[in-house]
């Protein structure tokens, strides 16, 4: 195939994939080492999505949240997870702090505004994501006390910018 | 809490579990190991199920299909995935054979007709599974000539009876 195979294209996808082999990119985002295993817009996946992502020390995912469910499996290191669950409140307010490490499992409720932070001073954080409902649109906070109504929408998410294409306007002849 | 929370109440489950206390089984079957990580039945969840499982040399899933959307990946070990593709026709058919190794990844699109089988003769497969519209419902097959129209469906899943409930008989008075 030519040039024009390009890797947003999910034709020719092998279907075993060596993870080891699969784009990884901080996609923008300081200490972030992200893969896509297997996604909607790679890989042409509908109702799940995995990644594997690393968070070097101090680093940490936005707060947030999505109307998908999501699961985490800690495969190494340690860190901490922030959760608000949804209330009727105008805020997420003032999250529950959560010990997370090696070899540990957490899910996060649909919506409930959420922070996985690696909260280790000297090791790197892995995890395994599992999200529903692909690809993920996320609502983006600058700090608990934030009106959800001010939370910023982002979608595509940061890896999925590349790939992401709009339906295409239609031709008006 | 007294004898009535049993392990099939939802209520009380902590928010971060440590997976090597989960509850872990072969649930009859020989050679499997398979433990729970975020399931439906146990831990409420909607939209996504997780599992790990451990295949002895030689031990395999039944053929089956599912109308769910399934991803392993391969944490350890290697094996051969079985897959024939849903077509129009009465059976599954001859299946395509891939060879799986650590570190891979591969899905199961909706339906199709698979089989897993640990066919490395020395080495445990290990493998994490996602799938979507939990809990599963299963089509087992004894072959791959077998009908579609012959295919038994095992719903709950083996490791989803101990906690599976019908809804409850409405009382008639």
């Amino acid at each position: 195939m030519g040039a024009e195979a390009s890797i947003c294209s999910t034709n020719g996808v092998p279907l075993v994939r060596n993870i080891s082999e699969l784009p990884q990119s901080d996609y923008g985002r300081g200490g972030l080492s992200h893969i896509t295993v297997a996604g909607s817009l790679l890989h042409g996946m509908k109702e799940i999505e995995v990644w594997l992502q690393t968070f070097a020390p101090g680093s940490r995912t936005p707060i947030h949240r999505h109307s998908c469910e999501e699961v985490f499996i800690v495969l190494k290191g340690s860190g901490t997870l922030f959760l608000a669950p949804s209330s009727h409140a105008k805020i997420p307010g003032e999250p529950h702090e959560y010990p997370i490490f090696q070899n540990s499992t957490f899910h996060i409720p649909v919506n409930d505004c959420h922070q996985v932070w690696n909260t280790n001073e000297t090791e790197d954080l892995h995890v395994l994501v599992v999200v529903s409902r692909p690809p993920v649109k996320v609502f983006l906070y600058q700090d608990w006390s934030m009106p959800h109504t001010a939370a910023k929408m982002k979608y595509p998410y940061y890896w999925d910018e590349e790939c992401f294409h709009s339906p295409e306007p239609k031709d008006e002849l």
